[in-house]
């Protein structure tokens, strides 16, 4: 099956329900679910059935448009509007983190506030409105990201990938994958490499398969095969996602990246970063300042695993993230444009676009 | 437990056997087992309950005696070394590509044929005695690495390795181990860090498992870690073992190796290859001359994993090993001395000393 044919996430209008792929399931199977409940949307956001930052914003989207249509037609402004608080407040504690999360809700919640004098009916299809046009902006964002990443390579090109910043983190195309897939729609015949990405196994679990099942050529490597991959020349472009970028370029993304980013120095491959312009935040100056969450021992030790592989109670390092640096990286490719080094003045002048 | 109160290989005088760790069990289960019988040690071998280059050819004297004892007293020596050949290409076939396995038969072999005027009772004793100096040999060789190794480091270090050349690939210290565990005995209190080294996670099960239960401060981390661990400042130097040296210092070892050693560069860390002098080949001009093995797909794919972790199918890049090129090495430290660029003429300075 062509997962391509799916929607990471939708709204299912009719039957008004939240429609995913249920990521915990993949590789193995494909299942499509659909969720209606408060209970079972915060359940498919703290499971990580939907993940990546921006399509947990088009969930949320989704999740509360649903929800606040099951508030009462008849209910004054202010009884719905505390319906809708609560039910927001609910959705928002199931991933605290995840900044798209609020961030969508938020939207979501500005837009009630602002029609206080229209109808119940009337804020419940404003709100339909707006979660789809959540998602179509998110389409857009990762196509244009992906033309502009196109304009890089070449038809035949060996593409490397980190992690899974793909379709199934999104609502189409992925950020970093979306060069890949317009390329492949387009005759490009690219090879592509997904690193594994361990310790959870974005890279083989997701990346891998969203892309094979699409019809790419893909190839799975470990994280430590980068190196090799390179010195015998196969790989002619990286591209990676990104999780926040500061001022200066400085670019946090899922642990390995950096390494990947130094080796590709090495032996002079460009190093491409996808980043939607909100992941860049101006108000970080660096990446020294961008915190790194350490995570739990057993995601190395046994998770995944028949038996435990590593001797009981072992020390373990374990941090989510690296900051690539800025003197690494040739480019971070925006839906806005490219930006360059210096990459400070390069960011000023996408904003002021 | 202290596997270092354990001979990774041994010979039981008494019981006439072969006793090794069963390294398949770890690090979940430390079982120490007595092999009498060729079908026995041959199946050591061919499992890899035994494994690493030394530890193969230690076992491997042992084995021999073990089997020639077997050999009836009364017979003539023509008949005595026709048994003896057999047994010797049945342990010789098991593990092939095993330098070290077939070094150690040829040169119990040998000895046979040098001493085929003595009675069969002298060959056997003979054989013993060999088959003990070959595993004496090996400490002597890791024991001097780890001296050479440790006049490089300070006390407090923290110290970082790939893979597994370590105690469980030798008869005792390892190579790259050897300057931790000298320096262990000597308070040095080294903070050690261990790549988990994908796809067969040999760092995970047996570096992190030997050097804890030994007592020192380790901790692991997936091999994509390694960037993210030097900008931390946390590594001030590098151990690694080697398969095989090329005449002009790059050096082939285990897949990721080369990386490593990218990365160290990048951030200015001593990248130290730890090899007996055996292992270094002036008949190989340069590291693009030694063949790399490709592996099997199930290793990244389903190897170890309570269900496959990658789509059906899809492509996988294993190599076994890389080559890191002599311009990131920045010493190979042999049992004979320290040798740094240019290696050429280092490792013919070392082998006419």
């Amino acid at each position: 099956m062509n997962i391509l044919d799916y929607e990471t996430v939708d709204l299912n209008e009719e039957k008004k329900a939240l429609v995913i792929i249920d990521q915990t399931l993949l590789p193995n199977e494909t299942k499509i679910i659909e969720l209606t409940e408060a209970q079972e949307i915060w359940d498919a956001i703290y499971l990580l059935q939907v993940r990546g930052a921006p399509a947990i914003g088009v969930a949320a989207g989704f999740g509360m448009y649903i929800l606040a249509d099951k508030i009462d037609d008849d209910k004054s402004f202010d009884e719905f509007y505390m319906e809708f608080v609560e039910k927001k407040d609910f959705l928002n504690s199931s991933r605290p983190t995840a900044v798209n999360l609020s961030w969508a809700l938020n939207r979501m919640d500005n837009l009630v506030k602002l029609n206080s004098d229209k109808s119940i009916a009337e804020i419940k299809e404003l709100l339909k409105k707006e979660s789809i046009k959540i998602k179509e902006e998110d389409i857009a964002m990762c196509k244009s990201i992906g033309e502009y990443g196109l304009s890089l390579v070449k038809p035949g090109d060996g593409l490397l990938t980190h992690c899974n910043a793909g379709q199934l983190a999104t609502s189409k195309y992925g950020t970093a994958t979306a060069p890949m897939y317009l390329g492949h729609e387009r005759g490009y015949n690219f090879k592509i490499f997904c690193d594994e990405t361990r310790p959870l196994l974005q890279g083989a679990r997701l990346t891998s398969y969203e892309l094979s099942s699409a019809g790419l050529d893909v190839t799975l490597q470990c994280d430590n095969m980068v190196s090799s991959l390179m010195k015998e020349g196969k790989i002619n472009a990286v591209f990676v996602g990104c999780d926040r970028v500061a001022a200066n370029g400085d670019a946090a993304n899922k642990i390995g990246t950096s390494g990947v980013a130094i080796i590709a120095k090495h032996y002079g491959v460009p190093f491409y970063v996808c980043a939607p312009s909100s992941t860049i935040d101006m108000n970080i100056k660096t990446g020294d300042d961008i915190v790194i969450e350490q995570r739990k021992p057993e995601e190395v030790t046994s998770m995944w695993y028949e038996k435990p592989m590593a001797p009981e109670g072992v020390k373990v390092y374990n941090p989510a993230f690296d900051v690539t640096d800025n003197s690494l990286i040739t480019a971070i490719v925006t839906e806005k444009g490219i930006v360059r080094a210096p990459f400070d003045e390069g960011f000023k002048e996408l904003f002021s676009k």
